[in-house]
């Protein structure tokens, strides 16, 4: 008799869902749902305006999908009966700020014009000046949290948008019950009861199982009324449950199982971020092996036997991919996203029509004529740092540049010196590994861009120079989401075999070209030139034209 | 009686004519004539390719629009009997190889294959490699040239594209009589004698008053046969007349004034470039007075009484624009060059469209939509060596840069990062000459881009700090060339008395606004220092770029 695990993937923009079969992973359905809200920038459904840098989402976009998706898979199932599991992962640092019963604030009347009680999406960048001063006092009482999270405090974090919301909206903080990631807003609904993702806690929330959360004289230094921030976490919910993914958290409730038309009591695992997902469902079961997932942006993802000191990560945590490793998380704010701004804004007319007349998208046309183009771009080099650097840096003011600009550059030439410089990029983050005592010998690319451009995952190869496996599975997130369903469901004995069992198998491999290789190595001594003059000081210029010093 | 002569204005690709009023300068008739061929930069007429840089000119082009152009104008003359003079300025440094009847050897059967044997224009850069070598030379003998030059020798000058015609194709080398400014070819056409312009021997032909050309040993540290090259210049001629602009240099031959529809015998001024003769145009009759022609690149011309050393100018030499004073050029080599690049690069359909609903160009749109921004483009900046820099770094290979871009970036942002760029690149040209002690007290604007762009011409003034005197007169080049001819048909006592009650008088004042200037300082400041960075050794990323180091 065969049995199916359900694997949700909330993404920035929609939730993607797979009907998986737990003895080979085979993906049996899927179904997908596009967010009603999309992304709020500009207002709140209601009008009132958003300042800069604010994006936030809502709430009921994440339960119609999850809605929506789950049906359609179950209407798909042979066996509905025969779903043993479900586990989903979120994209992470996108906040809510619930009540005691799980209702976003949001989402009553007398909070509907207040920013901070909606959902703030993980590129919500509302805290940037708390952070700031969070980071002072990290330094001024000595505090780990700098070493755990590479050097700087995100804006983004969990802990953060709660510090946001004490700071800009005392009403909302005091009437917040909880500050929740989604990834635990979702799986807690399933549940019906608060369901906590350990490694989360750890990787976003200042969270350590000994010490718990910051004490009083840290939180004391930024404001005393900010005590009370520990027990707006995770503290102050009855029965509630802090698990790791994989493990059984919690069995499906009875409402949300006629809801969604699933069996009752069917194992709910913790949920988990939609860039550790990928880790299980493409393959990765121990040390060495670096997960690359390109996207609109980013995530780079390595482990090791031993914890080491490696600077400018966003993250360096013990077990929080698996138990017993030391993980590391580093990442790229603007790979995908740069490219798509560069296609939506700096490509003339003729090339759209040309596009057009060929039936392919703009971007397909640009890495055609790239293509065709020497290493190197024909002279045009870029640094890749339209959304800042995460990595290395770790500095969200940093901008993108284009050098080598002449009365006869083409714009397939910027656009193949952006592709050149994302994989600088992502060189640059694995020798910082590699300096640090963190070797890599393998690479898997799983993400958006993987399957689409072949010329980019040529290029990360010639650039990085180790063969790239790239998945050719769409679906890699929510795959890691139904091995731990499976997992959770006590299908395996531990997440190890699960992987093995039921990861992609199915690979692309990029080897590197041995002569663009040799012409990589020069270039890339000077994107580190201009990466050092910018990044490190010599020239703070980038921060200046942003007005941030 | 009224009297009027003639100036015609041959342009990079086309020849624009006007018929003048003698005693105000009032244009009483205009006409333009496109050159049928433009410019060659693929192939020959007969198809044999060229190599890149190449930019060649078909010489039967400047015959036709001689022709066709001053025929228009005799025909709108009330009075044509009364036309007293003809004079033309034009682009220099656009130099032919002609034989002793002064047929370019192009139009002989035998050379037509031969692209040294065309008419190698201004932007034409094949003598790179050996200006290189000249430079060497000039160093090593300890000449004067590169104090005159302004620290380099440009590949473009007639001197050059003789050695050239030497180094790459001997037999048109031999076979010439004489390689020769494409404004003394016009000039000489209609005297039927060889006529030379003097301060264009002495700023692109190494020619010195007193000294001649260079010496043998001089020539023979290039190549021992080069010794013959000043004989090509302009000696070899029979009745050879070497003349300033303004003086009668030679009477309307009677087949040209037959051809033409001139009286015989009327007054034909020594030719002069399209850069100097906005000088008389606009106005300006001593030192102090700047003016900044401002089309596809930015020529900057100024005089002092006293010679003075000043660092990085195209050149520096005396009685050059007027007796008695110095004159000193600078140029920019692409500032409306880049602004086109941009507009047609770099600039997505929808703006095209919104451009063309409205009626206007894609550049007006540009303009519309970069003028709502701030001071500093709203955190773009923008380096604009797009074609190189040709004063203060005088280095051809720099090139263009922009830093400062997010994902949400808008072309408007990059085009007025140009713009501003462009006008930064201005102000370092006139900060270097008055640190040199050559003030400025005036500044005077003519050009294609002056009556289009008041946006551009504003920054200039809040950038610069001067008010700036824009010429509302499109054909002050060829207003210049009419005084010339005025003063050559003995009109006036002296050029500047022709100036005086000749040249424009209408102009449109752009004044600094104080608040503006006060940001452009903080943000010239870090123009420069991206300017010394990039182009003074800091980084020599750019030359490596274009594979020149």
């Amino acid at each position: 008799m065969k049995k199916y695990t359900i694997g949700l993937d909330f993404g920035s923009l929609s939730c993607r869902g797979i009907l998986v079969d737990t003895s080979d992973g085979l993906i049996c359905a899927e179904a997908v749902m596009t967010y009603p809200h999309s992304v709020l920038t500009e207002n709140l459904p209601d009008g009132t305006p958003l300042p800069a840098d604010f994006a936030l989402q809502h709430p009921r976009d994440f339960r119609e999908a999850l809605e929506t998706v789950v049906k359609e898979l179950v209407n798909n199932c042979p066996s509905p009966e025969n779903i043993i599991g479900i586990a989903i992962d979120t994209t992470v640092s996108t906040v809510l700020a619930v009540d005691e019963s799980l209702i976003p604030l949001c989402e009553k009347a007398e909070f509907a014009a207040h920013p901070q009680a909606w959902a703030k999406m993980w590129k919500h960048h509302g805290a940037t000046e708390m952070a700031k001063r969070v980071e002072q006092i990290c330094k001024e009482q000595n505090r780990p949290y700098l070493d755990l999270y590479g050097g700087s405090i995100s804006p983004e974090s969990l802990f953060m948008k709660a510090i946001e919301a004490f700071t800009r909206d005392r009403k909302v903080y005091d009437t917040t019950e909880c500050f929740i990631e989604l990834t635990d807003y979702v799986t807690s609904l399933l549940a019906g009861k608060p369901i906590f993702s350990l490694p989360l806690m750890k990787a976003k929330a200042f969270y350590d199982e000994k010490l718990g959360y910051p004490d009083a004289e840290f939180l004391r230094a930024y404001h005393p009324d900010l005590v009370t921030l520990p027990k707006k976490l995770t503290y102050a919910f009855k029965d509630r449950v802090i698990a790791h993914p994989g493990t059984k958290a919690a069995k499906l409730c009875p409402e949300m199982a006629e809801k969604l038309g699933l069996p009752e009591g069917i194992a709910v695992s913790a949920g988990t971020a939609d860039s550790y997902s990928p880790i299980l469902g493409i393959g990765i079961t121990g040390a060495g092996q670096m997960i690359m997932t390109i996207g609109t942006s980013t995530g780079i993802m390595i482990m090791s036997d031993e914890p080491k000191f490696v600077a400018g990560v966003t993250a360096s945590l013990p077990d929080i991919y698996y138990a017993g490793k030391h993980g590391y998380a580093s990442g790229q704010t603007s790979s995908g996203d740069a490219l798509g701004w560069f296609a939506e804004n700096c490509v003339p007319a003729r090339y759209e029509l040309e596009a057009e007349k060929k039936g392919i998208s703009v971007q397909a046309l640009l890495t055609e004529k790239a293509e065709r183009l020497p290493v190197g771009a024909g002279g045009v080099m870029a640094l890749d740092w339209l959304g800042g650097n995460k990595s290395c840096l770790a500095n969200p003011n940093l901008s993108g540049l284009f050098v080598g600009l002449t009365l006869t550059t083409r714009p397939e030439q910027m656009y193949r010196a952006l592709i050149e410089a994302t994989a600088f990029g992502a060189r640059a983050i694995i020798e910082n590994y590699e300096k640090s005592g963190v070797p890599i010998r393998e690479i898997r690319a799983g993400g958006g861009i993987v399957g689409k451009n072949k010329l980019l995952m040529q290029i990360y190869a010639d650039v990085i120079g180790l063969p790239i496996m790239a998945s050719r599975c769409p679906q890699v997130p929510a795959l890691g989401a139904a091995i731990n369903a499976a997992c959770s469901a006590g299908e395996y004995p531990d997440i190890e075999s699960a992987v093995r069992a039921m990861s992609c198998k199915d690979f692309e491999i990029y080897t590197p070209n041995p002569e663009n290789h040799r012409e990589y190595e020069y270039l890339y001594a000077e994107y580190m030139t201009l990466h050092d003059y910018f990044g490190k000081g010599g020239n703070r210029i980038m921060e200046k034209l942003r007005g941030k010093i």
